[in-house]
């Protein structure tokens, strides 16, 4: 794509946020480029200008953007993750993030969900995501270990996937009951994995 | 819809089975009403003959369909559940499901991330679907503590959508991953928060 002018940028992050929306509420399957230009009144020569991959293109934009969301609303505490304390903190922070949204969604998750119906390269990129994510998640239990607060034996990849699989799944159903308290459920029993880890075992009092 | 002969059952069942199939291939978003003609070979008449109601009717009859077969996936131990052996063979069973399908995706799961995209009558079937799921879950650690074998003062809902998020979460993360290994960890941390609840404490060896 040419260079784009400072006006030019803002337009095309708005028809994105305008598309993650409508994903959001409509899933991608709701989402025409007809539906995009209506939300954001731009013309079918303007989105071709913008977004020459047309409907694909625009999906990997939206998946890039609600990961930017998604990690911003982590932090700081994501890039830390080396007390309890911290680890609460990100807890409500992303339990804050989503109900933000106004439905008990992740963003990537569902993106996630829908995978089977996009292409190879959005699937890639949803994979390098969950990465990443994982990741960050897995060095904070290694913060934890470093500090003495978590056993040093414990597999942090395995801890980290099991503690985003109950966000996601605790996402899931909290969506058709619409309450959070799958979620807390989900959450509150990964949490009692994690503490079960402390040295010394389940008696010990949060620090 | 007017009776359907022995013949016309058939045909309508094959039809929902291969909307299924595509659904899980391609996403509610990927399935067109000429894709469903194009892979059972029926013509538009005939598909209007049997889904009066067309996609949306469809898309209601495959979940109805991937709830019966999830279900049925997890007999006999899902009716029982009432010791960890019970448990045990229940959780082998549901990942042999998921492995058999081919992919790490529950197709119920799956429709309910994709929700959204549906009508208000798939929502209300998925909605129903979920609650009788977790209700036969909780109806085991129900078991379970009659039994002696739960701590009865642990609660049989919130454990049992901590197990389903397990299961959806777990899921959602192998997708990318192409493994089952985060399903495995995701599994292992809620099965840790049962067995935490044994009466006697963690200690305790498994039956």
């Amino acid at each position: 794509m040419a260079e784009l002018t400072e006006k030019g940028r803002r337009t095309r992050s708005r028809i994105v946020e305008a598309t993650a929306q409508r994903i959001l509420d409509a899933g991608i399957d709701g989402t025409s480029l007809d539906d995009v230009r209506a939300a954001t009144l731009t013309s079918k020569s303007q989105l071709f200008h913008y977004f020459p991959g047309g409907k694909a293109e625009l999906v990997r934009e939206v998946a890039l953007w609600e990961g930017r969301q998604l990690l911003a609303a982590q932090e700081p505490h994501l890039s830390d993750l080396s007390t309890w304390e911290s680890w609460a903190a990100w807890r409500r922070g992303l339990e804050e993030y989503y109900l933000g949204l106004g439905r008990w969604a992740c963003p990537i998750g569902s993106l996630t969900a829908q995978m089977a119906a996009t292409d190879a390269e959005t699937a890639e990129l949803l994979r390098a995501g969950w990465t990443g994510w994982r990741t960050r998640v897995a060095d904070g239990v290694r913060r934890m270990q470093a500090g003495g607060h978590v056993d040093p034996g414990a597999d942090p990849d395995r801890l980290a996937a099991a503690v985003l699989a109950a966000v996601q799944g605790g996402l899931l159903l909290s969506q058709p009951e619409r309450s959070s308290w799958p979620l807390e459920a989900a959450l509150d029993s990964a949490w009692a994995t994690l503490e079960s880890l402390r040295p010394g075992g389940r008696a010990a009092q949060p620090s």
